[in-house]
This record gives structure tokens, C-alpha cells and sequence, in this order.
């Protein structure tokens, strides 16, 4: 029976340790760090993550603030607001949550936020640094899923990984973690790493996944990894949410992307949704923030030191 | 036997067409394109190279120069220069010739040509964007494997590829490239994709090879890729090149990473080195280099526009 990656008792330990980091950052003279969200519209999806997140940013000792611009908003306004925040010193991190209404470009937007301050990640110019190994923001999800494999000591150097989806701010960079060098500035984990997608054959992707000691999996498709898709002992880590129907209770209920009743029976390791990666997610999203807020502390001293 | 594409006379085929288009391009009275190398120091493999690339130019009817620079160059002074050729309206692309001295972070550099100008493709923010399929500058090389691949009708959807090695140049953008969304701006090509690099155990990149439609492998170890490792029928591109006594003359001469004339007995396809990445390299130069010159020509026009 597979070892349940609990997602809430690790980010709970690497949360306080972030909270002593950020006490430790203050009492040595630094401004708290602090995140700005911005909520377009009214998603009611998007208004639970962000408040999940100013929780976080509570426990962890970081100020943060939500700013929330009406549905009709315009690009040029948004990118206003960003620019406002990107001078603005006593902002460490921006995050835009997305989605954000369909007059906006989703990409400008993400562009717009300064590298230094962009703890999303989703600036192109922090994947370019990602894609060739630089120090940069990483997206929270990817660093979640490295966080949790490295916290439970899954061996990845030189083993086999497959990572099923090919998102932008999950699976790619994801990959781009598992299989580049771990002695470049990313730290990556040395895995030969496959990417598997919506136009894998699902035999194929059986195959792959079979062979796996990895198996991570990021598509919004419940159940789609079963028992007979998993190499016994290989740690599955599910980052899918869905939201279901329970035919026992009528209710709705959040499942992942894995079989997880049925995969836990082979796997070694197994993370859980929900209580899995969503919460270390937002975790490294405070990991993120305290960093932004280390780097803008060292570039001021390095500033005023050559005043 | 495989049939063996043959990167030369698909070059010249596709060195025609940009001939004929810088042509109509030019009669349509834009200016001539232009491609600025800049040579740091005398590594006689660099002149090589960049006396082939100014070859490909005059093929082309791209005007180019080669700025050379002694190895005592500092970082400072490359800068410089890089930052006229950016500003000059007259150039379109920007080639810093790889290696460069150690005095000089090769990253600041790459970092530091105008990303509209980048026709090697290694600016950070280049990266980003073929990370994310966005529309820029794609490196030589992995264009140039895809761009072979698409010109033998090899099917890449849904099937199964191999990248042997993780630089990043090259491997790593062509993994990308291999597998990510055909519908989006890099026209990707929607194969399931394997990254195998030097920490992949032999046994399990023998494995991997075999169930694999595509080879591509980019690492320089000559006979890395064997008879044995390859499905019959399957395409094996070899970005590899290698310097190599012959036993039979005691000569030096050129192999890449496959053993070609094992594998040519299996494979359904095979690149040859030399002739056949190579020379699609230098073209692919070419064709990101007029790129570069259409895009400047139609900012020039919204600019004229605008006034």
C-alpha cells in the first residue's frame, strides 16, 4: 500500500520554516515582504484562491493585499495597475489571477509584471530563465511537485519520469525541472523525462507510464491513470482537480486525475486530491514571495552601496 | 534500407526559395537584409563556420559583414558593440559566434542581442517564447531538424520521439518543438517526446530508442546509437559531428553520433553527417535572418503609419 504524499503536513512544516525565514528577513532591518493580488471580474473560483493565498501570506508572516478591478476593465487599465505596482517599493511580488476577462491578453498581462517581482512565474522572460537552467521565479505548481518529490526522498537522478499533459504553467515547466542539470542554478532533478499529451495514444501512454518511477500527471481527466498504467512502488503525483459528482451522496466532490483507491494498492508513493500538491502550491507561492523580497533587499543595499 | 535524407540538396532546394523571396522581398523596396557575425578572438573551428554562414548569405542575396574582435576583448567592449549593431537600422540580424573567451559571460551575451535581431535564437527572452509557442526566433539547429522532418513528410503526431541530450541549443528546443501544439504560432509537431541525457542508464535509453518513431540524438559521443536501439523503419536524425581518425586512411574525418552504416540497415529514414543537419543549420540561419528583416520592415511601416 502506497505512502500518502500529504500535501497539508509538509506545507504546514516548510510554512513555518518560511515564517521564521521571514521573521529572521524583518528583524534584520528588511521591509515585510509584501504580495499584491489582483482579481479581475468576479470568478467565484478565482476569489477562493486568492483569499487561500492571503491566508497563507497571514501564516507565513508576509502583508498582502487584494486589489479587485470591475469585469469591464480594459488591458490598458490593467497594465496601468501593474506598472503601478511594479514601481511601487513596498510591493515584493505581483500576481494577476488569472483567468482575466477575454478584452484582456492573458500573455501581455503576464509579460507585464516585472521579472523581479513575478512569483507567478508566468513572465516570458522567467521561462526563458527556467528553460536554460538561470536563477528566475518558477512557476508554484512545478516547484510544489519538486518540493514534495525531494521532501519524501523519491530518487529522480537518471530514473525514468513521465509527466502526462503539456500546460505552459504546469507540465512544461515541470519537465524542464525533471530532466535538466542538477548543478545549474534551478537545481534540477536529472530524470529522463517524457512528455505525454492529449494526442498520446493511450496505449502508448500506458506503455510509458509503466515504465515510469515517476509518474506526474496534470490534465484535468479523472481516472485516467489506473492500476494496471503504474509500475508497483513507482510515486504518483496527481495535480489534477475535478470536480465530480459522489454517487454515494449526491454531493460533488474533488477527485484527481489518478484512480487513487485503486493506484494506491501498487504505487510507493501517492499524493491525494484534494490535500495534495493544491496546497503546496500556494505554499511556494509564499516561497516565491519571500525570495522577490530577499533580491529587491539585496539590490537596494547594492544600490545605496554604490551611492 | 533507409532512405538517407539528404540535408544538402534539401538546403539548396530551400536556399532557393529564400533566395527567390529576399528578392521579392527587396523589389518590393525594402532594404537588402542584412546579417552582422561578430568573431571574438581566432578559434579556426568559429571561422569555419561563419565563413559558410556568409557563403549561405551571398546564396541567399543577404548582404553580410563579419566584425572580428581580438581575444582580448572585454565583455564591456563586445557590449558595446552589440548594442550599436542593435540600434542600426541597416542590420537585421546579430550573430555572436560561439564560443567566446572566458573573460566574457556568454549568457550576458546572448542575453544582450536585441531579441527582434537574435536569429541564433538564444536570447533569454527568445526561449521564453518558443517555450510558451509563442511567435520569435527558434535556434538553427532544432529548426532545422524539424524543419528536415517536415520536408520528408516523417509523421510526428501523436508518435513516439526521442531527444538524446539536453543542451541548450539544441535538445532542448527541439523538444519543445517536437512536442507541443501544432495550432499555435512555433507549429509544433504533437509528438509524445523522451528527453535522454547522459544520466540515463545505457539499458534504459536502449529501451527508450526502440520504441521510438524518431531519433534525434545531439550529444557527440561517435556509435552512441546502434543497430539494436532502433525500430525498424524509424527516423534517425543525427545532430551529432565528431572528429574521428579513420582506421582505414589514418585520416581525420567527420562522424555523428549514430552508427550510420548499422543503423542505415534498420532506420526508414537516416540523416548522414556530414550533409545533412548540418547545411539545413546554416539555412535555417538564413531563413530567421530574412525573418528578421521582414519584421523590421513591417514595424517600419506601423511606425510610418503612426506619424
Amino acid at each position: 500500500m502506497a505512502q500518502i504524499i500529504d500535501g497539508k503536513v509538509i506545507s504546514q512544516e516548510i510554512r513555518l520554516k518560511l515564517n521564521e525565514e521571514v521573521a529572521q528577513f524583518v528583524n534584520a532591518g528588511n521591509p515585510q515582504p509584501h504580495l499584491t493580488a489582483v482579481i479581475v471580474g468576479e470568478d467565484p473560483a478565482s476569489e477562493i484562491y486568492v483569499r487561500n493565498k492571503m491566508t497563507a501570506c497571514k501564516e507565513v508572516g508576509i502583508s498582502s493585499e487584494t486589489k479587485r478591478l470591475p469585469a469591464t476593465t480594459t488591458e490598458e487599465e490593467l497594465l496601468q495597475l501593474i506598472g503601478e505596482l511594479n514601481r511601487d517599493d513596498s510591493v515584493s511580488g505581483v500576481l494577476v489571477q488569472l483567468p482575466v476577462p477575454e478584452q484582456i491578453n492573458e500573455r501581455t498581462i503576464c509579460n507585464a509584471v516585472a521579472p523581479e517581482k513575478d512569483v507567478d512565474g508566468f513572465n516570458e522572460i522567467n521561462m526563458g530563465r527556467l528553460a536554460l537552467d538561470m536563477e528566475g521565479f518558477v512557476p508554484a505548481t512545478p516547484l510544489a511537485v519538486k518540493t514534495l518529490l525531494e521532501h519524501c526522498n523519491i530518487e529522480t537522478f537518471g530514473r525514468n519520469a513521465v509527466v502526462v499533459g503539456r500546460s505552459k504553467n504546469v507540465s512544461l515547466p515541470l519537465a524542464i525541472l525533471m530532466h535538466s542539470d542538477g548543478k545549474n542554478a534551478t537545481k534540477a532533478l536529472d530524470a529522463t523525462v517524457t512528455i505525454c499529451h492529449r494526442y498520446t495514444p493511450p496505449k502508448e501512454l500506458a506503455i510509458h507510464c509503466r515504465q515510469a518511477d515517476i509518474i506526474v500527471v496534470a490534465v484535468g481527466k479523472p481516472g485516467l491513470i489506473t492500476k494496471d498504467m503504474v509500475k508497483p512502488g513507482a510515486c504518483v503525483i496527481d495535480v489534477g482537480i475535478n470536480r465530480i459528482k459522489d454517487e454515494k451522496t449526491g454531493n460533488d466532490k474533488l477527485v484527481g486525475d489518478v484512480d487513487f483507491e485503486e493506484v494506491r494498492q501498487v504505487a510507493g508513493h501517492i499524493s491525494p486530491v484534494p490535500g495534495g500538491v493544491g496546497p503546496m502550491t500556494v505554499t511556494m507561492l509564499m516561497y516565491n514571495t519571500l525570495k522577490a523580497a530577499k533580491k529587491a533587499a539585496q539590490n537596494a543595499s547594492r544600490k545605496s552601496a554604490l551611492v
